[in-house]
């Protein structure tokens, strides 16, 4: 298994502690999960999001409003993931209900418990090869250090490089930001080329614990070049807490080109995840925090997006973009039409919203005709729920096989190409577009 | 059979008289069947758009028309409805062509002489509980009132609220418009307050009739407030039809917001129906009047558009939003992930040209994994064509079963929970989303 | 086989030459070919794109190239495509490999040399009724003269005007090409109206050539009238290379509804194909000239972009509009309600990165329950590659007598009717609609 993006915290590998509760494990941590039981009425809160961690009652009684409710989660994917584990991992064969809440927390309370539930020995039982973690980059990341000098862990994790925040100059922490970002770089982040040569830095020190990749996740998807001065300026201005919202955006646009240049320089694979109206319900937002499960997919547009920064590097050598939507419309009629040229561009698996079965199917349809499968990225699980990694997989691998041999059948492709292609798309391929 | 949204009149079933005709109950009404005939060069006028009634020589000929160009419905719903209309309803099964229309034609019109095929009498065979029927904030609705103190008939019959000219000032015939609400409502609709308030009252007046839902369709969702003055202010300008376009469509846009409110506080469910381009062709409406089949969609956004809406009552106790749409780009991007969060939001189903069997299938597909089955309002025929509302509810029916039947098939949904959902779709959850 | 639109020139039937060798026939004309495998590292110029010919060590390199990267294909149409011209044409069984390259290279060669191989004996064998070419109104059609005159020759090759460049008035070479234009139709284009009359004479003149249609693709597909004096000014304005960019595409939105007019006059079919970003990646252009695969769809507009022309000609006697997408988001939405309305309007057949089996059922899907088969245009191979025509067509009837026949399995049409429209789809249908 091979996690190329992901939410999974490296510290629960480095602790390795046994896992506290059901519902800290399974529930609060996975807007999938808390999102849907939200829009039927029950309160964030009672599933123990905002929380840091749970008492046993309140654990109990977050696990007994989601069996309650498991009639909202027919035809959805949580559905099927939560069934998976639950009866893979932890041997329930009981349908969550009212009547069986509680039964089923005890014998999933009684398995948490032993050695083999705790994180590495879950790790090995899932067979991952690799897990990636996106990080701040200011982070510090010495519990990479610490796994991989430590001789009882044979696993590999790593971190991906997420520099949103800092490219944001409207937001109203800016300032102190890219002030702690230049702490964190050991440079004067006091003008633009500081700035740059910051987050240069911190590439480096993401590299050298042993990221392979970026992952930008903004408003839109535009590239569009400002002259180094006028970057400038903008830069100090907003240090000054004085560039308008205008010159904000024009700035992030701006610096995914620079990103794009760091990563023809230092390798990091570039990925895109763009096009989410974050914290789309400020009330939630503010009494909560984010990832709380309101944010919102808007419209996505990539062709004149993309143009400025393909029109510069996307024949660059070595230089990989992976673009990842959550608006399928630009499957066909974008994304597969641009990775269908550009030796740099990749179209990113399924995400979030659209990471289950049909979904799937609509994303080979749209995207296989005009991209091939080798111009895909492989599956991506980006989770933030550590036990659902192996069965957002396994559906993966289903849905893909399937679809191959709908190829077979209709005899647009041979049996053993399609076993070729099916193996490749889960090792091969993930490994290539991401260098690892 | 439960209808929480159409166009077919109630003194249809107040006075119970026989139909007339056959292209008078089966063609004229129903622009379906009429728009696909244009389009195919028959005249509108010929098929009886735009009379008050018709002649047995022109009901006679425009049934002809339909009967010769059978064809052009191959692979359409109107084929599907058509077809079962006669079959079932009627008897008749003769296919349909030049030789067989006057056939057909007379078999139809020796059934609508039988008290059999009254209104009434179809209503009962129909198994119709709930018939809706929008009507505009002036209207008469002592119909209603007919209907609920007639010891012979047992049916419900019941109005929606569709404000939707009142709130459009740029109408040329607005400020009379708002004169005649005044006068309906009892109020004074000199002032923006006062506009309010006969709106106000309408509503509780449309309540004390039955009415459980309002119905809103504009060009685009917007929902932006304007501060109380500047409302104030458009509305006086607007009076003295000196209000701006832009200014027009601003407090449009506010009073969705006051719609939203004022659901809040009377309970009617607000539905949205937008995104339509009415009268595409305006010769076609300058000759025969709106709703000939020449309404064409536009592209829909809701994220943006519904976010202050959602931001003030998004959450609210008791508020219910169903969102339409015939932009069908929205359903895996917008409307699934809303409804997957928002306890108020409701996905509307399919609507007009996207409630035929493809297309419901293309819907469920789009909106299940992200919102799954109770965050949908279940069928809606919202037709003007009352002998077709059985074949329609019908036809959806048979599509989710099948789509069920698929999730069973796919072993992720259990036999016994689909056919639960299954039944649930019919009933409750219609029942529950238009609170009936 | 019935060819309303393509790019194969007619000089290939004239000339009635051999044709020298496998790369300049099947890869080095076919963007779909050499796109995908640009895409994976090989070079454009490697495959012989941008060279007037190939010597046989490059041509067998170009071959090799391909065959090297097959795999890059699967699930493509281009992968159908290629495997069926390979076999059925040529009579070649292996698979493409690096291993097998030389001996298909040299059995296609062998091929090649003998008369039953060149254009015309294909053009029988292929069983062509008509085959459209797109030029430019500049272009001499004398090639045309002389296939009408050859005794020996019973096909039917025609022309179709396309006046893209002569109405974007922003391109550098514009007062060239205008200059040109009215050199060629004898006319003087030094003002607006000797513009107009110099566009309806070569239209005349394609039409004394055997045309029965017109072919636009621009950005978008807007027609908003300006008046004629103001036409004439940026008219003026541009031969002095002093119209400003938006003034420019004013013009050309405006002669849209101008070549509607002469359509509405002249009887030619005017046909759209807009949305595309040309030569998104300037360098390649630069270097190796324009239809070299980096063309991009955007997202595209039809219903206010039409609404203009529709006003005014969309229920003219004889106008055919056959309106062709990139964006599939517009088929349902947009497409087949207009196509479903109005006399003239023609759904175009799925094109481009759109003219592959999950895409041609997606198209299917999404327009015949609102527009029914025969408001849709029959096949348009639009190819470059001779060889790719027979197959390309088989595959779209396969693909629709599939659909036909999944009506046919869930009882929403008659077998017999099923094979009716099936047939018709392939003849009448395409003659009817282009006027052939």
């Amino acid at each position: 298994m091979i996690s190329p993006h992901g939410h999974v915290q490296p510290h629960l590998l480095a602790e390795d502690a046994v896992f506290k509760d059901p519902a800290g494990l399974l529930i609060s941590p996975d807007h999938y999960v808390t999102r849907l039981l939200h829009a039927t009425g029950v309160g964030l809160h009672d599933l123990g999001v905002g929380h840091q961690s749970l008492s046993e009652d309140e654990a109990r009684r977050a696990w007994r409003l989601l069996c309650e409710h498991w009639q909202v989660f027919a035809g959805t994917p949580v559905r099927l993931w939560f069934e998976a584990e639950l009866v893979e991992i932890f041997g329930v064969t009981l349908r969550p209900s009212a009547q069986t809440a509680d039964t089923i927390f005890d014998q999933v309370v009684g398995c948490l418990g032993q050695n083999a539930y705790k994180p590495r020995a879950l790790y090995d039982r899932f067979k991952i090869e690799v897990l990636t973690t996106t990080f701040d980059p200011c982070d510090d990341l010495s519990v990479y250090d610490v796994l991989a000098n430590d001789p009882t862990w044979a696993g590999r994790a790593i971190p991906a490089f997420r520099p949103d925040r800092y490219l944001e100059l409207a937001r109203p922490d800016w300032p102190k930001l890219v002030e702690q970002l230049g702490e964190a770089a050991g440079a004067d982040t006091g003008d633009y080329q500081g700035f740059l040569a910051a987050l240069e830095q911190r590439r480096r020190y993401f590299v050298d614990h042993g990221a392979t990749s970026t992952d930008h996740s903004h408003l839109d998807a535009r590239t569009d070049p400002l002259e180094r001065p006028e970057a400038a300026r903008i830069y100090r201005a907003a240090l000054a807490s004085e560039a308008s919202s205008d010159e904000a955006v024009a700035f992030r646009r701006h610096m995914m080109l620079e990103m794009a240049r760091m990563s023809c320089e230092d390798g990091l694979v570039m990925t895109l995840h763009p096009g989410i109206r974050r914290n789309h319900h400020q009330p939630t937002e503010a009494t909560l925090g984010p990832d709380t499960g309101c944010d919102i997919p808007v419209r996505a547009e990539f062709t004149e997006a993309l143009r400025p920064l393909l029109e510069r590097y996307g024949t660059a050598a070595g230089f990989h973009l992976v673009v990842f939507t959550v608006d399928e419309t630009v499957w066909s009629r974008e994304l597969a039409p641009m990775a269908g040229f550009y030796p740099s561009v990749y179209v990113g698996a399924p995400w979030w919203f659209l990471d289950a079965p049909d979904a799937i199917r609509r994303f080979r349809s749209a995207v296989t005709e005009t991209a091939g499968f080798f111009k895909t990225s492989g599956f991506v699980d980006d989770t933030r729920a550590f036990c659902s990694i192996p069965v957002r997989h396994d559906m993966s691998r289903r849905l893909d096989a399937g679809m191959l041999a709908g190829l077979v059948a209709e005899h647009r492709l041979s049996e053993e190409e399609a076993a070729e292609v099916a193996g490749a798309l889960v090792t091969e391929q993930p490994k290539r577009v991401f260098k690892l």
